[in-house]
C-alpha cells in the first residue's frame, strides 16, 4: 500500500541482501521503523511481542520463519531436526490464529522431504512468497465482494455517508496488503462511494486508535476514532449502517474469534438490527473446531498491558501506568462471537452467511475435513 | 470512608475556616490533593472539570456552590439577581447527571425567600450538609438493600468467591459515602463474604482503573483491573455470577443513564443470563422523562480526552498521545440502557424491578409528577 506517496508492506523479503524485514508496528502511528528479521527467534519474537500482528501477517510471518530455520538448519550440523523443532516454537508463538499453524505447515510440507539444505532454504523461500502473495490477492477480492454491501447502503441513503464501524486493526497492516475488514473500505473510497469510518480504538494495545487510524488516513479515508465503549451508543443513534470486522480463527460452523470486545459490538448491532460482517480469508478458517466458545484456545498475555498505555508525549513514545500500582489486571486477548450474532462472511470467493452450510457451500473442497 | 487509617469525604466544609473542600480525583490514585472551592466559579470548574464525578456527588458540589454563590451575592451589590445567575451556571455545569439540578434546586428554593443576605448564607450552609448526609444515609441503605443479593450467590456457590463486574466508579468517590454500586460490595466485605470485583477500566477518564480499583484497594477488597472490551468473554466462561453499576440518570420507566459502555455490558449480561442490577439514591430518577434513549441530554465531551491518556511514568503524571496527531475523535461521555435489560433497582428503599409499576409502587409520592 502507498504511504507518502512510497509502497510499503507489512513484511517483505529484501532481495539484494536476501533479508526479511518487517514494519515495527508497537511503535506505530509515531515512529515508521523497519526491523530485520535475521533468525527463526527474531521471526518468534516479531509474532510474540506483536512487532508484527494480525491472523494473515502472522501467517506470513511464520512462513517466513520456517525460510529462516531452513537456512538456520542448512548451516548447523543438528540440521532437520533443529528445523522441526524451531518450526514446532514459531507454531506455538501466539495460540489463537490459525493462520499461524496453517502457514508454518504448509511451507513445512513443501520442503520436509528435500534432501538438500539449499534446496529447502530455496523451496521455502519461493513458498512463503506465495503464501504472502495469495494473502495479498485474498484481500483484494474480500474487497472485491465486501464492495457490493457497502455500495447498497450509500443507494439506500441516496449517496449521503456511509458509517462503517471497525474494531482493532485489520487492515492491511495485519495483512500483507488491502486488509480484510478495511479491504471493502478501499474499494468503496477508490469507487467514489462517501464513507466514514468509526475506528474502535481497541484497548489494551490501541490497534485501533494506532493502527487503523494511520491506514485510514495515509488513504485520505475519513475516520473518527472512538473508546471501545461507545459503538453500543451511536448505535443507538443511527450513526452506524454496518460493523466489519477481521478474525484471528473462525469455525467451519461460524463462530468468530477475534479482538476481545468484538463480541461486545456484535450484541450491540444485533441490538439494534444493524449488519455485521466479518472479512476473512479461507486461511483464517478453521476446518476442525464446531463451537467456537468453548473450544477455540484465548491467549492470555501481560497484565502490564493493561495496566501501562503507550503513547506520544513530547516527541518521545512513553508508557504511563493507569491503575494504582498494587491493583492486578488481566489480560485475554481474544473472545468468540458465536454464529449467531453474525450477519455474514466476506472471503475471497464471496459473502456467505454464518453457517455451515453456506460455508461449505463456498469452500466445497473442505467437506469432510 | 478510611483511607490509610484516616475518615475522608470527596468534599467536605472545613468548619474552623468555613471553607469547601474537595479530593481532586483528577490525579487519583498517583497524587491524592485537596483542593479548596471558594468560589461557584471554583465549584463549576470543579464539576465541569471532573475533579468531581459522579451523580451524587455533582448534586452535592452543586449544593455547596449554592452556598458560595450566596455567599458572594451577600457581599456583591448585585445582590440576589447575581445569585440566581451563578444557580443557572451551577446547573448547567454537566448536562446529564439529574442530581445537580435536583440539589441546585433544593438548596435555592430553601433561600429564594429569605430576605438577609446572612440567613440564606446559613440557610444554603445546612441545606447542602443535609443533603451531603442524606446522599451518605442513602448509600449505606443502598448498601443493606443489595447485601442479600450478593448473601444469596454467595450461598448458591457454596461460599466459592462472588464475581461482581463493575464499570466505572459508583463509589464513595461519586458519593459522599459508601457508593452506590459499591455499598452492596463494602456491605458484602463487611459481613464476611468471599467476594471479587472485575473492574472495567472505563475509558475515556479510566475512573474504574483510576478510582475504583483504588477504593477497593484501600478497602483491602479483592479487585482485577480489565479492559471494557472483557467483560463480555468473562462472562461467556462463567466468570462474572452479578453485573452491579451506577448511573447518572435514570428515567421512572426504568431507562439508565451511565458512563459510557455500561449499554454493552448490560447486553452481554442479557446475552448470558445474568443479573444486571443499577444502585442509585432516588435523587437520581428523573421523574419527568419517560424515553431515556431518546430524550436523555448525552454530554459530549473534548475529544482530546479519548486522544490523550494520563498516568504515570516515573514518578511524573503525564498525558501521552494514542493515535495519530492528525485523526479526530468523539467523545460521547454516556450511553443509555433500555429498561428491558436491566434487572433491577437498588435503592435505599429497597429493590425493585426496572418498571414504571415497580418504580412508583417504591416511591408512591412521585405519582403524578
Amino acid at each position: 500500500m502507498k504511504v507518502d506517496g512510497k509502497n510499503v508492506r507489512p513484511i517483505w523479503l529484501d532481495e539484494p541482501t536476501d533479508t526479511v524485514k518487517i514494519i515495527d508496528q508497537r511503535l506505530l502511528p509515531h515512529e515508521f521503523t523497519v526491523i530485520d528479521l535475521a533468525t527463526v527467534d527474531d521471526a518468534i519474537m516479531a509474532i510474540a511481542d506483536m512487532a508484527v500482528r494480525g491472523a494473515p501477517l502472522i501467517g506470513a510471518t511464520g512462513a517466513w520463519g520456517v525460510f529462516l530455520a531452513a537456512r538456520a538448519a542448512k548451516e548447523s550440523e543438528a540440521g532437520i531436526k533443529t528445523f522441526a523443532l524451531d518450526c514446532q516454537r514459531l507454531k506455538a508463538a501466539r495460540p489463537t490464529a490459525v493462520n499461524l499453524a496453517w502457514a508454518v505447515d504448509r511451507v513445512v510440507a513443501r520442503v520436509r522431504n528435500l534432501e538438500s539444505g539449499a534446496d529447502r532454504v530455496d523451496t521455502a523461500r519461493v513458498e512463503a512468497a506465495a503464501i504472502a502473495e495469495e494473502e495479498a490477492e485474498n484481500c483484494r477480492l474480500i474487497g472485491v465482494h465486501g464492495l457490493p454491501l457497502i455500495q447498497a447502503l450509500s443507494r439506500a441513503k441516496d449517496g449521503a455517508p456511509v458509517n462503517l464501524l471497525t474494531h482493532c486493526n485489520a487492515g492491511w497492516l495485519a495483512c500483507v496488503e488491502w486488509g480484510t475488514a478495511t479491504a471493502p473500505m478501499y474499494a468503496a473510497f477508490d469507487a467514489g462511494i462517501d464513507i466514514h469510518v468509526w475506528v474502535d480504538e481497541t484497548r489494551p494495545l490501541n490497534q485501533g486508535a494506532r493502527l487503523t487510524a494511520w491506514e485510514l488516513g495515509k488513504y485520505g479515508i475519513a475516520h473518527t476514532v472512538i473508546t471501545d465503549n461507545a459503538g453500543g451508543h451511536l448505535m443507538q443513534h443511527g450513526l452506524v449502517d454496518m460493523v466489519i470486522v477481521g478474525t484471528d480463527r473462525t469455525t467451519y460452523t461460524g463462530d468468530v474469534a477475534n479482538k476481545i470486545g468484538t463480541y461486545l459490538k456484535a450484541l450491540a448491532a444485533r441490538d439494534n438490527g444493524l449488519p455485521f460482517y466479518v472479512a476473512l480469508p479461507s486461511s483464517t478458517f478453521d476446518w476442525t473446531l464446531t463451537d467456537g466458545v468453548a473450544e477455540i484456545p484465548i491467549e492470555t498475555r501481560d497484565p502490564d498491558e493493561v495496566r501501562m498505555i503507550q503513547g506520544l508525549d513530547q516527541e518521545k513514545i512513553r508508557q504511563v501506568l493507569i491503575p494504582p500500582e498494587t491493583s492486578p489486571a488481566r489480560n485475554d486477548a481474544f473472545d468468540v462471537t458465536p454464529a449467531r450474532l453474525v450477519t455474514g462472511f466476506i472471503t475471497e470467493r464471496g459473502v456467505c452467511a454464518a453457517s455451515e452450510a453456506e460455508i461449505l457451500s463456498l469452500f466445497p473442497e473442505k467437506r469432510n475435513g
